[in-house]
Parts: structure tokens; sequence; C-alpha cells
């Protein structure tokens, strides 16, 4: 019997690819993915399409997060545009990744599985704290000693593309057969992706960089990509 | 100006003795209430009663931990009479004082703190990993790793009654002048405390301990405590 795990699944590139990474691997895995009252909700769709399509169990967990607010993703405050300042992004939910990780692991505990994988990225992101490495060294001594099965068998978190650059990220998409056309990326949510977001600008970036063009349709799109499909 | 604490407040005694502890240490305290589809959801409202007679600011969040399951506090399972049988209880929720601590430190964030007060317990508790103070430290690091106030001014998870005894908790909710009438802690949740499960049997023996009567009233009084008032 295969190794049962939990992988988070949002719909995005990074997460789907993190999913076809786990079955390759040939675990038994559930994705589960969070309804959190997020902007871009379409994701939510995403995901169940990318669920079917990958052929694994899908669990979606409700929580509202705009309880809280303090974040462009969940609250009124408006989706900037891409920027380069190096500071840490009004799109940051705080402690998001905590909270996915904390809930997940739980749900992970009830169909015995000691074993998430989640799409963090630690180079071509947004400049989230709950991304970075160190903090999830932590977090997996964290479940590792406050879960039952954690004390048991220990607990582990993979992040199979934590030192991967977005470009090479694309290119093992690629080779995963991922199916990159359902992905959606887009913090603003509309039916087109924006072109203009943060994430946005990450993932064209990413594409121009493996040499591959996107497989979604944009609203708009930044020069560097138009440039690129001219070539 | 005080210095901003969210301390978590289920409406039992460990916690309303933190928020009374927190207080008189100066701390400008907002409580922080989970309905997680509880059973015993009187908590709450023991919570709200609390929080008003504390004279702090007091958030609830919601989050349905019944889309989890597997514990007798959140699923159809039943709640047990207390036991001695050295085993993690079927009232654990799996890695609930994770997600607690976790979308706690989330709020805290948005409200400019990074300290959160906890009601854990390592001595008299039921048994749970969560409760454990190896699981705090490494939450403290996880959160400090984790969070944008984390990684600017660390973040600090403290956890006041965690070496002390039930007996000791007592004498010191009686000596900070908490309001032990409205506390709840009972896990079958009827309008009289029970008497009979793992939270009744520990709170009653705490009293009997520090030689004080519960003001709480109870459906049934284990022997051990109608020796105690007898006398």
């Amino acid at each position: 019997m295969n190794r049962k795990a939990v992988s988070l699944l949002s719909g995005g590139l990074d997460s789907t690819t993190v999913l076809y990474y786990a079955i390759d691997q040939g675990y038994d895995i559930t994705a589960f993915t969070f309804d959190y009252g997020q902007r871009h909700s379409r994701e939510i769709e995403a995901s169940k399409l990318i669920a079917k399509k990958a052929a694994v169990t899908q669990k979606i967990f409700k929580i509202d997060l705009r309880q809280i607010g303090g974040s462009a993703l969940t609250s009124n405050i408006e989706v900037p545009d891409h920027s380069d300042d190096g500071t840490i992004p009004v799109t940051y939910v705080p402690g998001r990744n905590i909270i996915f990780l904390s809930i997940a692991a739980s749900f992970a505990e009830t169909i015995g599985s000691n074993s998430l994988f989640i799409g963090a990225n630690a180079i071509d992101y947004s400049g989230y704290p709950d991304c970075r490495p160190e903090f999830y060294s932590s977090m997996i001594r964290s479940l590792s000693s406050g879960t039952k099965i954690g004390i048991e068998k220990g607990f582990d978190i993979k992040v199979p593309l934590q030192n991967m650059s977005k470009p090479e990220i694309v290119r093992l998409a690629v080779n995963l057969q991922v199916p990159i056309e359902l992905t959606t990326s887009c913090y603003r949510g509309g039916k087109k992706a924006c072109g203009k977001c943060d994430s946005c600008h990450i993932r064209l970036r990413g594409f121009v960089e493996a040499g591959i063009p996107d497989r979604i349709e944009y609203e708009y799109y930044p020069d560097f990509y138009k440039k690129f499909m001219e070539k």
C-alpha cells in the first residue's frame, strides 16, 4: 500500500505541480483545498478540476479568514500591481501558511497520515515570511511534538519547490504533464488572469525564462511577455 | 501604553485564570474565543460573560472543526467518563491547540501584537500532545519565523500555568479574584457540569486538593468530592 500524504492544493501552478510531483513519487494523495474567503475564489473551482484530472480525493475545508482581515486577498484593501520594492506586500495574509499547515496536519492525522506536501517556494515568491525554509524546519518540529501521530511517528512537511526558481518549476510542470491550462494564479480572480498583479507577473516571468508559452489567458500581457511571444 | 496581547479564552477555569493573570501583569488584552463546533458550546456563552466581567475586548472566531472530526468533542463519538489508563483520550481534537495558536497569532499580528497567552498545562491535563512544553518552545519558533511581526520583533507564547498543578491553579484563581462561578469546564456541555467526564474529574480533584469548594453546580458529585464537602 502506498504511503498516505496530504497535498495542499490552491489551484495555482505551484501547488498543482507539487500534487503531480507527490503522485509521481508514489504517494496515496488527498488534495486539501481551503475555501478561506479569498478574493480569487476561482482558485477553488480550478482546484476541483485539477483534483478530478489527477484522480485524487479532494477535501475542501471552509475557514473564513475575512474574520481576521489584514490582507488584500481577504479584505477590501485593493490588490496592487507588481512592484520590486522588496517589502512584504499587502496581499500577505498574516500567518496563512501556518494556519493552513495546522489544519491540514489535523486532517492528515484523522486519515492516519503524517506527511504534508506544500508548494511553497523560497526564491521566486512574493516575500511572505511563511514561505521561508527556517519556518518549515520549525513547523516540522511543532507538528512532530504537538500531534499524536507526530509523537508516534514524526511528522514531515515536504516542500519540493523550496529551492527551485520559477522557470525550473515551469519545466518540472511540463515534465510531469501538469494540466497547466487548468491552473489559476491571479490574485484578482477575474475570468481571465489580470497580467498585472504580483502573482501574474511572477508566473509570466517564469514561463518566459523557461522558454515556454503559458497556456492560460490574460487580460493584459506585460511587454516582456509580448517580446518573448514575438520571437 | 500597555503592551498588547491576545489571550485564548475558552470559558474554562484555566483559560479564565490566565486571562486574569495577563490583565494582572499589565497587558492590554484581547480575549480570543473559538466557536469551533464544540459539543460544549456553553463554553462560548460563559466566555462572553467572563470577558464582560473582566472588561476586555473579545474576538470570537468561527471555525467548524467538525469538518475534520476525529474527536468526541466535535463528532458523534460519545464523551467517555474519566479514566486513568494513561492513553490519549477520544476527546483529543487532533492538533487543536496548533490550529488555535496559528489563528490567534494571525489575528494578533493584525492588531500589532506579538504575544499570546494560553491556559495549557502540562501536569493535570488530559494527556493531549499539544499541551506539552516541547510543543510550545517549538511553536514559538514557528511563529517567530513565519509571521511578519515575528520576524521583526519575535513572537512569544506565554503559558503561565504550564508547570502548575490543578490545586495551584485553583489557588491562583482565588487570589486573582477570577469569577470561578462563571467558568465551565465540562466536556458534555449540559446545563450543569456532569461531574463524570475527564474535565470535571480533574477540576473537582483540583478544588479538593486546594481545600476550596467549587462554585459551579454539578449533576453528579464523585465520592471524593462528597467526602471533602462533608468535612
